[in-house]
């Protein structure tokens, strides 16, 4: 599983010019699932982007992460995260399909909540056409991935 | 070398609420720079960008590159995209430093205009304190990174 985590000072979804969710300072989370992650994987990018100290205390980086701070976030589902490349031309063949990755990702914006407050967590529309507006702040940009698991442990978690 | 490349509505940057660059239509890259790279690793992103099919033509998507349309880049140097972790808190001592780092990424922004346009090719303000407005459209978020060298090549570069 993937994020592209972008510090934010503000960030918005809309579809159509319609507004669908927004935040304020935080974080904005590009959500990739490819097709064998499991809970585990959940569990892993969960714990990680909630205690990542990607923020200043006092004018020290790197000191506080969004929870410290009681900042929001806003997810966005991106299966593009799962790219190949036959030439020049992407494939999303190794992302997770259509409504088994939806479940995983509700499931992912769920742990979300009860680790930290459901109230801060905001989300895009699944599968829509959308526009991510991000107000990357500094510019502060990471890239997380859940380790390999073995396929023992990946049976297990089904 | 890491790119993040957001293919965008539009995005600029700004420093301290002043506009430094702004872009219609294209591609935002966030570039990180790590210790060893070379030119090498230069051409391969630049190379790879600027054919990254990721527009659509007549309704089918992945079709068409930024250069294709005729489209703008926004490049931004992203330090953070070579981050370690100790524990919750990153570190970057895997990318390359100040004037090295600056020196390499200009070749990266030179390169990207010889090899296409370079009143397209936008830039931040290296090692600013900035706010990267990115309107990202899908969202289509791609991360690509240059081919691991053997030691032997990247010495015949230096």
């Amino acid at each position: 599983m993937r994020a592209v985590i972008q510090r934010v000072k503000a960030a918005k979804v809309t579809v159509l010019d319609e507004l669908v969710s927004s935040i304020g300072p935080g974080l904005c989370v590009l959500v990739g699932i490819k097709a064998s992650d499991t809970a585990k994987d959940v569990e892993y990018l969960v714990r990680k982007i909630l205690a990542l100290r990607l923020f200043e205390e006092e004018g020290k980086r790197w000191q506080k992460s969004v929870k410290d701070l009681n900042l929001e976030l806003l997810c966005v589902s991106q299966f593009t995260l799962y790219h190949r490349l036959k030439g020049n031309k992407p494939d999303f063949l190794a992302a997770m399909k259509g409504e088994e990755a939806q479940e995983l990702y509700n499931q992912f914006l769920d742990r979300l909540g009860q680790s930290y407050d459901s109230t801060k967590i905001k989300d895009g529309k699944f599968g829509a056409y959308m526009q991510v507006h991000i107000e990357n702040d500094g510019p502060v940009t990471i890239n997380l991935e859940s380790p390999e698991q073995k396929d023992t442990d990946r049976e297990v978690d089904k």
